[in-house]
């Protein structure tokens, strides 16, 4: 269709012997042409707007979610994308938003604190104003202390990580020298018995939770404050219950700006009378409990290779205290990008292009998971369904707004050769890097586990694990244009690349049922 | 009374030629005295507590600050301090205090925000529930396009420093390199045409903004929301109107963190309509118009020099959404835990020691100011008082929570020998620098106006500039007890050394009235 370049790279360093060094044609004037939209037309802060700010907080099954799959699946149609659908993946739970949060210190004095409900809690009982009791408990045994103590009350939780001075940068970007030892062996780190330990801790930790939960209701306590962390007004936030339908009730909690709660603890604790006015009003949704996921494409346009296809996507869903800018609007604002910058450019892929912005990933990715189980594989018997032959690749970005540094092969040698070749162009945009290594925490393992060619990119951190990550400032201001342009320069050029080829990309030996987990 | 060792320091660097060097005699023993009790018994952090987290922001002449007055001159008299006293200065204007304060978005959807009311505002009339309309003026005429379109409204005007991803540390320490420079003289920098002309468009701006508050009201809007910058959650605050008794009215507006403040004039100005909820409860205190300084004293026992006085301070007023830590309960904390070491180690000081904790800094030093115009010289006449030659010394300490690097000598060469060796012994803690430069914004100034040798000390930086000066996160978690340790004991040395010495400290030639201001 277009000029064809072939570029033979050398790569070496990255390569494993035994992988016959392959030359991949590439298609240097799109490539070009993709830049060039990408990068001087870019609607990607557009649509990271739409995402964030006009959409909100994008919680599992929440109303925000809804608005993102209806905005996402029109704003896909009005590119030229076909085959849109806002797909029901299975039975997820109960949605869950906020219509009032607000937590005040009444004495000593009047103060205004920083918090949100935890997700799928209840609401209080109105505006609620009660004393304080602090309760610190190890163990299960240790909450006999407050038997008795706890009605009527709220109670203060302790804080699992002040905050401390920093003395050292928000944000950052990989150095050189850390993108070359992301291309070496991991050091030697077999499942020890430290880890074995630290994952009996988490889940004693998690029973404890729950008993103390129980607990707080059972003693006829009025709501729980409690803090994990943050620091400066930025606090991270997680789900305070299940979102089964049938899940058992607990008491409305609060997380809380960690200074806000410490100062909280810090005068319960020096004997001072310390009261709160609280009032949270959540609203469940039982009628739909399903998960969606939004789908759309550009089809193929070479008669065999047609109906094969190269998939790229990101979560739609978020925490609920923010916008989800970071995590993951801005993966699937660069997602929208790179397919609206394949349809600018004109392509006319080989293989069918397909955009994926996934649901519930923060409740254990069930969105990709599903979607997976669905269209290719069960993953606990490994039946494969026959769309299994037919896809190309999955491309995934999740791990905040830092552009594109290069991206992780989940141990797929045979395919590094040809990531290292496609690269070569992006290289002065930074993008330069192929990694044996695996990544974990998102949707890419639900293709991988089944032996699919899921890949999640390389990006630099920023300020992902400090202040934006499930934390109440993840919003649009944590996203740096020239981050996002490259980032979906990038993808379009894997995306295209993957659409011309004339194979699939090499795939891992398929697991075993037993291996797949 | 104790043993003294003569010590002979060099510290010829720092010196200018013609003023001859002195031998100071310190008393190594008792500052070795200081030292154990400052570092191994130190009560500076309870002090900090109750300074912050017990009494809550000191805005001045609120309801935090007269408990803080109340506090600190029974706690000063616990120690062993005499003449203890809440001394008023003169008239300072209308107490303000906070007894609720919530804002939300509304619509498109629901998202509780970070903000506080600014200082002396009125309140809301109960919650309010209105649509917004962002007005961006540069100019008195750029009004007219917004006449006859605010009524009923909450005007959101614009963030003056939009938040960024930050790649420099929060905090930082002084290095050897930065000290050293601070020993030199500063770079030429006359008075030049470029800062007239940013005092100009200072007093251009204020003005502005004067006439759109008057603006506001007149249109009948309901409240203003603005934003002067932070990021994270963090925010800054100051005054919304004067707080003069017959100060003209004013609407109720908050300041909020910049990242809801943008995310609504986003929307707005996208074409989405935004509603707020908001309700400010604020409370006006008109029978006490006076300002106060709290003042304590260690008695002289030199019959010859008792009558003489050795001054330390700082304010203890703060803003109003946070509890003021950094600024100034730090100072304050290490002023008063200075007195409460040189108490414990049992000093006999030849010369009076007085602390004062001086109000009503923040709106441009009035406690100290007042207390200089009561008890020293008139700054406008420079009419002297008797005390005015009684007084060896003020130290001052307002730089936030870092330790102390050294001390600024405001020009008075013929101090920096001997303060250049009291600094000895404290090197090893990392006191060093004595610098003839001069350091402003702070309560040191009102003295040294009219010809007293009044110093401010140097601090470590750390977070003051980007976290918790004038910001709702000025809270007890931004004082490192180490440095604040360290501050105590070397400002009770000083304190100790000008106390015992034979002659008062050196003074600046006297100003002249018409050199005053």
């Amino acid at each position: 269709m277009n000029k064809l370049l072939l570029l033979t790279l050398a790569g070496g360093l990255l390569l494993r012997p035994g992988y016959a060094q392959q030359t991949e044609k590439l298609d240097v004037a799109m490539l070009e042409k993709i830049k060039d939209e990408g990068l001087n037309r870019s609607k990607v802060m557009e649509t990271a707007f739409y995402l964030t700010d006009v959409t909100g907080p994008r919680l599992a099954n929440s109303e925000g979610l809804q608005r993102a799959n209806a905005w996402t699946k029109q704003q896909l149609i009005s590119w030229g994308l076909v085959n849109a659908n806002v797909e029901p993946w299975g039975t997820f739970g109960r949605g869950w938003d906020i219509d009032k949060s607000y937590v005040a210190m009444t004495a000593p004095y009047y103060h205004a604190m920083i918090g949100a409900p935890k997700a799928w809690t209840p609401s209080t009982t109105g505006p609620v104003k009660k004393q304080v009791v602090v309760v610190k408990a190890a163990t299960e045994a240790d909450l006999d202390a407050y038997k008795g103590r706890l009605r009527d009350k709220i109670v203060l939780t302790e804080v699992a990580t002040p905050p401390k001075t920093s003395f050292e940068p928000d944000a950052r970007r990989y150095t050189d020298a850390e993108l070359q030892k992301l291309t070496e062996a991991p050091s030697a780190a077999p499942a020890s018995a430290a880890d074995a330990e630290r994952l009996a801790a988490r889940r004693a930790q998690a029973t404890l939770r729950a008993k103390m939960a129980d607990f707080f209701l059972s003693e006829g306590a009025v709501a729980v404050l409690s803090s994990r962390g943050g620091s400066e007004g930025t606090f991270f936030t997680s789900n305070g219950a299940p979102y089964a339908p049938d899940a058992k009730p607990v008491l409305p909690e609060m997380e809380m700006a960690p200074e806000d709660q410490l100062r909280l603890i810090r005068l319960a604790e020096a004997g001072i009378p310390v009261e709160i006015e609280l009032e949270t009003r959540t609203r469940f949704q039982t009628q739909d409990l399903q998960g969606y996921n939004v789908v759309a494409e550009i089809p193929g346009t070479d008669r065999k290779l047609k109906s094969e296809v190269v998939m790229l996507g990101g979560h739609l869903d978020s925490w609920h205290a923010a916008s989800g800018a970071t995590d993951n609007a801005a993966g699937c604002a660069i997602m929208m990008e790179a397919v609206r910058i394949l349809k600018a450019a004109g392509v006319q892929p080989r293989r069918t292009i397909r955009i994926a912005l996934w649901g519930e990933e923060e409740q254990g990715l069930h969105g990709s998971r599903n979607y997976v189980k669905n269209h290719f594989a069960d993953l606990a018997t490994m039946q494969l369904l026959p769309d299994h032959a037919k896809l190309a690749a999955y491309f995934n970005l999740d791990n905040g707004a830092g552009k594109i540094r290069g991206i992780y092969t989940q141990g797929n040698e045979a395919v590094m050769p040809i990531f290292s070749q496609w690269l070569k162009p992006l290289a002065e945009m930074g993008a330069t890097t192929v990694t044996k290594r695996n990544t974990g925490g998102t949707d890419h393992l639900s293709f991988d586990a089944v032996g699919l060619p899921g890949f999640q990119f390389i990006q630099d951190p920023l300020d992902y694990g400090t202040r934006t990550h499930h934390t109440n400032m993840d919003t649009y201001e944590r996203l740096p244009p020239n981050d996002l342009k490259q980032a979906a320069v990038v993808v379009a050029t894997f995306v295209y690349n993957a659409a011309m080829r004339d194979q699939k990309l090499p795939r891992k030996p398929l697991p075993t049922a037993s291996k797949a987990q």
